[in-house]
């Protein structure tokens, strides 16, 4: 197979930037707050800074871009809202960010059909907050408020995938902008279709380096008719897991199932001044008729107590279940907080539900050995789960042992045949685990496909496929 | 973009055949009535013969014919039980037949992770068989006993996808032979993963066109505890259709809602010996608790009274259900044997939901305006449906005429935001319509990934992606 070419960071060339700059006016910056806010993500990898910004209203401005930058040989990296966690919108060769953040417009709610028609600037809280009244949702929710663009480029999943599926399940249409220049649609509104290659699906998790998506449209979902909420503490993170194992194998349809370890409750409790019982914790929701909803719950609930879990703790009232779930979603910051000053290398495993338990208990005695602080969070309903292992971000050492003790963790999950992402991506910093994950000739292949569509290597290059 | 050479159909050279037969021995055949039987599937297409069948029993023997085969540029052509319908097993431009039979094991069943790691010959009865007593099954279900690896070929589907989604949905990993005869692993067992491209779902629907699909990892399912299904009445084919509607936008998690018009309820009445009602009628089949099933029984019999449905008619005992799934199985055959020596030329689009009515609406006009008899069955809760047009195979005109029909059809579902196939695939017969309906960019984009992993062109040559 042919060779996909090492980038090479270049100065931007002055003639390229002089024409972005006199076609886009102010939407156009080479300043260097706009770079260095451009330059990091809410991952530990050092900053590494775009040439310029450019904030596109339309695909056919895309299509500019995109043009320019290939004529000029120009590293072209998508940035939505930043809180990527492998450095995904690191401009490691410098080039153009493409800032999608002023193209976040709903283009078409297709009620009857739930779906919508949007560009990827949107957030997931703009998104639900226009589709208010409408009846639905959508439900994919990485915690962070992160746009639908980059949603999709990670494969983001998050809190309730475990009822309604990831973002390769809930995208069923995108247009998408190649490195040539031209557009493509992919996908469409039907609800399936053998039409050919998946496009859409080999685009979702491709982290920018196929394409620029400029349209997505996405699968909504009724509100349920009832929600209820509840936490269960539990005298140890064993017994948790094993609630939420035997509840996926009975198949319950739970809409959410979230651990805590009890150093994640206690940052919880004091980031979000909440008084939650200091101890291991399932966060659990429940979706569905009244009469369904009741029948779930009090299935779980029976699990729970033959695992040695509390009573449950009822959220009733909509304005608690807010509460509680946002506490869930600051997690991050909470665990952050713990430490001032640190940044969080985050692990993001996922195994098949039967190795969970001894994941997460392999996990907890190499956290142990370690002498980092690393709370443990995550989406057990999926069989994936998070460390933030805290590390100072000067001290290179911290830095090499919190990265060795993610690569234990990491080459545990695979010898259970889980993956070493669940949800984050591969980015820049899990190139060598892709490779462990699925072999050197399956990225080899990926690389083919890579090279077909960009073969100057332009598109957020470093990303994923190591270009050797 | 580089340029896919087009296939030629040359004689087989006499030294790969004398290598294959000396390795293969009786497993492998250049004899008339294997080729026969290996060149014609269920479409109506002409019968195009490959030059010999092997029957490889494991993974390294299938490298060993691909790798012979890429030698000695001579085309590769998967074939499963030769149920297709678009076409994909015809060895266009001759060469070898590649028939998995041999290789249908069960390599593990994970109970407890509710996976299966299968080869890719076992059809979906074996695989069900050999689940008996786990509690588990495997949903999907097209009608035919096809093989896994054929539905995963064509992104099959059938009629209980409403709830347990597509083979898109329901295959978790592969192992893929590629041309040049590396072997890769796709996927994995954890529920999901951001780890890299996702060739899992690039494989799934490529038809045998990007490599062989060597080993599957697929989802089971619980049996549901309770299962019931119904059969009702409608005066009309709107009628139905709006109770369809209203179902799905309800998000009442139905798991098989059937369309079948007045002729095809005739054709199986005549067929399989039953005595339904010969009006419009929807199959329905609930799961679920006892409970939630009940509820779901309620609510869509509430809504098909509203739209003049006749009371339900419950198949309550499990043989009643198996007879009456048995004779929806049996629509394509009872169809067929409506018109002696016939051949069906079989639509299968799909289409947002709201459009179905209309859609449906528009294509009974047609058929009616084009004099052909053409019954019309659908899993419409997805908003797929087919007409199987019965025409004189021996006749050019008549073929021509139900091809111009299709071509109707198929032009009215993408004026819709439609597919041209909710799960048939393209095949051979439907490369246009992948034009229309995804623009000669993204066909494009689809030839270059083809060319990035078979240069030669010898993966199942001819099908999905044009030459040029």
């Amino acid at each position: 197979m042919n060779t996909l070419s090492a980038a090479v960071r270049r100065p931007l060339p002055q003639s390229f930037a002089e024409t972005l700059r006199a076609r886009f006016g102010e939407r156009f910056s080479t300043a260097d707050a706009v770079r260095t806010h451009h330059g990091h993500d809410e991952s530990h990898f050092p900053d590494a800074l775009p040439d310029a910004v450019v904030w596109p209203h339309c695909t056919a401005e895309v299509v500019e871009v995109v043009k320019a930058c290939t004529a000029h040989r120009v590293p072209i990296v998508p940035f939505g809202v930043g809180s990527s966690l492998e450095g995904h919108i690191l401009a490691l060769y410098g080039g153009i960010s493409v800032d999608f953040s002023e193209m976040n417009k709903v283009l078409a709610i297709h009620g009857d059909d739930m779906d919508a028609v949007i560009q990827p600037g949107i957030t997931r809280k703009q998104l639900n907050a226009a589709l208010h009244g409408s009846g639905l949702f959508f439900p994919v929710d990485p915690g962070a408020d992160a746009s639908l663009g980059g949603m999709a480029s990670t494969r983001a999943s998050g809190t309730n995938a475990v009822r309604y599926g990831t973002m390769r399940d809930n995208v069923l249409a995108m247009e998408v902008v190649l490195a040539d220049g031209r557009v493509i649609r992919t996908g469409g509104r039907a609800r399936k279709s053998s039409a050919g290659y998946d496009l859409t699906r080999l685009m979702i998790g491709s982290e920018g380096t196929l394409g620029l998506i400029t349209e997505l449209t996405v699968r909504l979902h009724p509100l349920p008719e009832a929600v209820s909420a509840a936490v269960c503490a539990f005298p140890d993170v064993d017994n948790a897991v094993r609630t939420v194992i035997q509840t996926i194998q009975l198949g319950i349809p739970v809409a959410r199932i979230e651990l805590l370890d009890t150093l994640t409750v206690q940052a919880i409790n004091r980031y979000s001044k909440t008084t939650l019982r200091e101890s291991p914790m399932l966060f659990f929701e429940f979706h569905g008729s009244p009469a369904s909803v009741a029948e779930q719950a009090q299935t779980v609930q029976e699990i729970a107590r033959d695992n040695g879990g509390q009573d449950f703790d009822w959220a009733t009232r909509p304005e608690d279940r807010s509460r509680l779930w946002a506490a869930r979603h600051d997690v991050y910051f909470a665990s952050i907080n713990l430490r001032p000053g640190c940044r969080g290398v985050t692990t993001d495993v996922c195994v098949p539900i039967s190795r969970l338990a001894d994941c997460i208990a392999g996990a907890r005695e190499d956290i142990a050995a370690s002498g980092f602080i690393a709370p443990i969070v995550g989406h057990v309903g999926d069989g994936n789960f998070h460390t933030v292992i805290l590390v100072d971000p000067d001290d290179p050492d911290e830095i090499e042992r919190a990265e060795a003790l993610n690569r234990k963790i990491v080459a545990r999950a695979l010898a259970m045949d889980g993956t070493c992402t669940g949800e984050h991506g591969i980015g820049f910093g899990k190139q060598d685990f892709l490779i462990t994950e699925h072999g050197r000739d399956a990225v080899d292949a990926m690389r083919a496909l890579k090279l077909a569509l960009d073969p100057d290597n332009l598109m957020n290059p470093g990303k994923i496929v190591p270009a050797e």
